[in-house]
């Protein structure tokens, strides 16, 4: 089956749930079809062909070079000269300037058309953002248009075999060479697209400690280091003390190479200070901030396409008998099938809406006209980040997962492809900070800014928006004031001052599924009262939701208050004891 | 890391857990340790060494045959020399005799060494079952000493593919030749070790349709088809008409060939009916069952694997501060970590616990003194069989899941051996009828055999077991309490003659976890109450268990009797609208 990019339910997202109960289409309506519709063709007949074949031959590294899949080249190229990877980038350097919701909805389409090759514009916008945000103007000049339009590719070096979530052990090195420039040296790995075959320079971002630096976070600086240092002119000029020593062999998204690089071999790599010394680690939040959120978009985008190709395979495949149909029914008229692919559709629509929310909370913190209102959607963000990435990077596991289980014995067959999307998201999960940092990011840091101010406001919009629904949901309403409820308290005991840490820490990723099931169902439920007749499907999600997803709700309450808990069991059956 | 065999857990659980309040040791303890010794360390030595690469370098196919990975042959012989094949099998054929309890535990060790070559074992053993129960003596005399032996090995041909669940659709026709034989004609698809290399001859039996038979299930006949046909002194003799076209390209169990077999091509391979015409469904579950409770096994067998190699991982690997250590800390010491392992444990030995106690009632079902006793250990069997097919194979696929998430970007990397697991695990919901199947079967086949008098009997067991533990379960004992009020009420919800059966369908899987989880919960409780100090984390497992697991029960509970559920919104959104 092909994937079909999902304009209808992106569009009524973007302009009637996302917004929130004040908010504006992100722009003018028609506009923005028109937009979303070339981004989908383009994603369906460009990009998504060469998805399968991307797996199958996967990224290939010889001599320290590395050779993309098939046909990536022409498409990255067409997709940067579309100006695909500028919807949402400043116009002063040859962006698009349009609303990061617009770039964050045109990114799910190619996400869902290849996630393989999707992740690299999505290390080069992070980059962008950083450089945006602290580089001098010079820097900006010389390197965010090429970044922008895609001509040059951008990269995160972060980890290292030693320093993967702990960044305090970071050990690479810069030194000053006097001239205002650094030698970089070190090793770091798990980078993603660190060299490739399709742009004529990548831009290292790259996370150093200078000489005289305190130990741990603190000491910790962003470098940039050019694959080719740039002539004057701007044109790339001889190639930088920087390799690519390897790649891995991975479980998925076998297109995308993700790199051991080699800084500083010959005497160090040349690399420019970005933002202040030692204020590395703010400038880096800068760029996973946005990749947290691409990140999550891509649990939405695999959610999306495995839904499609189990729903297609469930209404062709004929096996045993049903009501209402004569010989061998089609998988999905079983019941257990049909409710396997509303929860599947359920949890793709609802993780969407969280993430565009997300997406219209950084807009609104950019552009709103009081600081006062930029302020607080900046928290907004801020406090849906961590739920963006971890919620729907685990709805987009679980939405694979079920593709397989609704294909039968053709589900554990790679040519069917489903397998290929349970391999390729189960990353997700793990990478730009594990769900469990997420968690812990959540619980520890957002929700007790302003003493839990901004998630009250979500906790009231939820209630607001089932209240409006509360007819279209009838008897399932219940289940979902159960889980805004459930949140509330939930968020008293998490700030309460007498809940210890190792609690708070304990019961994190209960939290944020819980709060992911709550706002999810309460933008479903405020869908379904926009819905109009191309929107039938929105009532009925909402309710599948309230009884299938916010039901889990109560049990997770019981976990997170739970006084019975043993820390010390967890402790000696980890093999502490 | 490498897997160590968990003798002690294993003896414990068949010894003291398992058997049931007024059961016994499957056989003495001091043997039993013994036998269980010298089969962990067979499957530690000989087998384990060879997963990895089999993965690597998988089944190849040509011209008809198959080669099976390195290493492969040599490891089949020792297994069937040492007599592991024939651990439970009748000792009139050449077995051991020991009770399946027993054969179910080595078997279990093997499926931890390599699942993939473990699935040949699988089948060779439900085949002899179906030919001990059904075969006339002579084809006894001549097949099951050599299957039973391992010289032979033995497949289940069901499949075809417009047939897959539903076997009713199935075409593959039988001929009478005249002389007693039939002639065979036909294709089958996703035939485990249809074709290889490992043994002198492979037994086919084969669903097949004879010329008078009526239309579906009722229609259809078992046949013995050898691969080649049996000279008289027992020898493999000239080739029958069947060949293997080709394997398939799969997520995991890469050494294991999935194949396409064809039957007939130059004229109609020859064949022996097993059984009655027309009854080859009834002997077809003869082998399903045993295969059941063995996939079952490969879900605590990778579980068992995974928690290990997570445990030693979090153990070893140093990121960021946690309590009670300078510098960096195990990851094993954060909070979140800690509790994923320890219910990665609980999921494991839980699981364990369920299906070594239907191999317990299998035995009891077999040797029991009375008539009455035996019917009764029948009915458990058959009513735990579809728990423990799906209920163990769910807690294997999300523990291999939580094995891959502890190890962060390493587990993502195929060489760390963690993504194997996790792809190996995938197809065990799926074949042997899909864990849905599974559920359904137990809703409408199994829990209302005599009005629901067997569960009633587990929900009292299990009240037992959670008073006598209830002392060491503190707190905690009454998230068990509920948990089993839950599926004394859902049970009876599910039996009222006022349930829709579609209602019963859409609730199965949900019915199914619940018992699962008590079942489950409550043989933790009993091993905490058993527990000497070598087994000192029983008592924590039955706190974590019914603080993170069985805590799920009121929302299934809610799930399974909600009376707002709305099918049409299933069907709607399925896309049968």
């Amino acid at each position: 089956m092909s994937w079909r990019a999902p304009i209808d339910d992106i569009l009524f997202t973007l302009t009637q749930v996302a917004p929130g109960p004040d908010g504006e289409s992100p722009m003018d309506r028609d506009d923005l079809a028109i937009i979303l519709d070339e981004a989908g063709r383009f994603a369906e007949e460009r990009i998504a062909p060469l998805d399968r074949a991307s797996d199958i031959t996967g990224a290939h590294w010889q001599d320290g070079a590395v050779t993309t899949p098939p046909g990536f080249r022409e498409a990255y190229a067409d997709w940067a000269a579309a100006g695909w990877n500028a919807v949402s980038q400043p116009e002063d350097f040859g962006g698009s300037g349009l609303p990061t919701a617009v770039g964050t909805a045109t990114m799910e389409m190619m996400t869902s058309a290849c996630m393989a090759l999707s992740t690299l514009p999505v290390l080069s916008q992070g980059a962008a953002d950083a450089l945006e945000a602290h580089a001098t103007a010079e820097m900006k000049a010389l390197y965010l248009p090429k970044l922008i339009s895609g001509e040059w590719t951008g990269t995160m070096n972060l980890t290292e075999p030693q320093a993967g979530s702990d960044l305090a052990l970071l050990r690479t090195k810069a030194v000053p060479a006097g001239d205002g420039t650094f030698r970089i040296t070190g090793s770091k790995i798990f980078i993603t697209f660190g060299e490739h075959d399709l742009a004529a320079n990548i831009i290292h971002l790259v996370l150093a400690r200078l000489p005289d630096a305190p130990p741990g976070v603190k000491g910790i600086s962003l470098f940039l280091v050019p694959k080719f240092l740039p002539n004057p002119d701007g044109t790339p000029g001889r190639p930088n003390d920087v390799r690519c020593a390897g790649i891995e062999h991975k479980l998925g998204i076998k297109g995308s190479p993700t790199c051991t690089m080699v800084f500083g071999d010959a005497g160090g790599a040349i690399g420019w200070l970005v933002g202040e010394a030692n204020k590395g680690l703010a400038c880096m939040f800068t760029m996973m901030n946005k990749a947290r959120l691409l990140t999550g978009l891509q649990g939405i985008a695999i959610a999306e396409k495995a839904t499609q190709m189990a729903q297609a395979y469930a209404l062709e495949r004929r096996q045993g008998r049903a009501a209402g149909f004569d010989g061998a029914a089609p998988i999905a008229a079983h019941p257990d099938v049909a409710r396997t692919l509303a929860r599947m559709k359920a949890l793709t629509l609802s993780s969407r809406a969280i993430a565009y929310a997300a997406a219209a909370a950084i807009d609104r913190a950019a552009t709103s006209p009081t600081a006062e209102e930029r302020v607080r959607a900046e928290m907004r963000a801020s406090l849906l980040t961590p739920v963006v990435k971890a919620f729907c990077t685990d709805a987009g596991c679980e939405v694979a997962s079920s593709c397989v289980q609704v294909h039968g014995g053709m589900g554990f067959i790679e040519e069917t492809g489903a397998a290929q999307l349970f391999r390729d998201i189960r990353i997700a999960p793990i990478y730009e900070g594990t769900n469990a940092i997420q968690a812990i990011d959540l619980v520890t840091r957002k929700i007790g800014r302003e003493g839990g101010a901004e998630v009250a406001q979500v906790i009231a919009e939820a209630r607001a928006d089932l209240a409006a629904a509360a007819g279209l949901l009838g008897g399932s309403a219940r289940r979902l004031a159960e889980a805004i409820d459930a949140l509330e308290s939930a968020t008293a005991h998490l700030l309460a001052s007498t809940t210890a840490d190792t609690d708070r820490l304990l019961v994190a990723s209960n939290y944020l599924r819980l709060f992911g099931l709550v706002l999810g169902g309460a933008l479903l439920a405020r869908g379904a009262t926009q819905a109009g007749d191309a929107q039938a499907h929105w009532p009925r999600l909402a309710r599948v939701h309230a009884e299938d997803l916010a039901a889990e709700a109560p049990a997770l309450l019981n976990q997170i208050l739970s006084p019975n808990r043993r820390a010390e069991d967890y402790r000696a059956l980890a093999g502490l004891a």
